[in-house]
């Protein structure tokens, strides 16, 4: 297992737009699967506004899990930080439409903006063992 | 969107071995991806006793989330249930032993069990959307 730069981090997250968001309410953990956008090294997801969801994450701690399959092994990126919910901005929308699936229509919606107080990627690389040591 | 049958969720989740461990600890949310195994309808993943995974589970709720993308679109399933940390039982290690690589060695391990309470598996459909309708 390598442990990523918070640069190398980002460049993944920017590679992909579908990711795990996590939060806790009441105590009780819940995951939901976004698509997503990158924008400016925060991350972007949709929600419908009075939606639970939007309720649940506007203001709040919140932790965004991406992976991906390679060709020899996984990644995993965890950002964890604030969200919050922004006023309806045409330029920003235009700007990361293409991470947004036309498929998955979720109208009409606001962006939850995370800002990550930190983030962590690490690359599991596989291999065949050589031998079992214990 | 669809919404799966249990039995499609449970067969979904038998067809895949990396998935996302969500938890809850002093009201923060957090996210483990883990490798897995589903044995007799609950979900068996490993933690090295003693560590911070091990104490975070054993006997708490947790939400697991496993997806999928497919041919035609992704799939995701959530579980939502209480977590154990077994005692050793060689039978049940060599039962699920294919589903945790082996190029990620956690020694020595612990499995935790999570019984779901809830299950739902969504399958969302790719497709060109003939006109914007709104």
């Amino acid at each position: 297992m390598t442990e990523l730069s918070d640069d190398s981090a980002w460049k993944l997250l920017e590679e992909r737009n579908f990711g795990h968001l996590g939060l806790s309410h009441n105590d009780l953990p819940d995951i939901y699967p976004v698509n997503y956008a990158v924008d400016h090294r925060t991350i972007l997801f949709r929600t419908a506004a009075g939606e639970k969801l939007h309720e649940l994450t506007d203001n709040r701690h919140v932790v965004f899990e991406v992976d991906s399959e390679t060709s020899n092994g996984t990644w995993s990126v965890i950002a964890k930080g604030h969200a919050k919910a922004l006023t309806h901005d045409p330029e920003l929308v235009e700007r990361v439409a293409d991470a947004f699936p036309p498929w998955i229509p979720i109208e009409p919606f606001v962006f939850v903006r995370i800002t990550a107080e930190s983030i962590r990627g690490r690359q599991f690389t596989r291999h065949v063992p050589v031998a079992r040591r214990r």
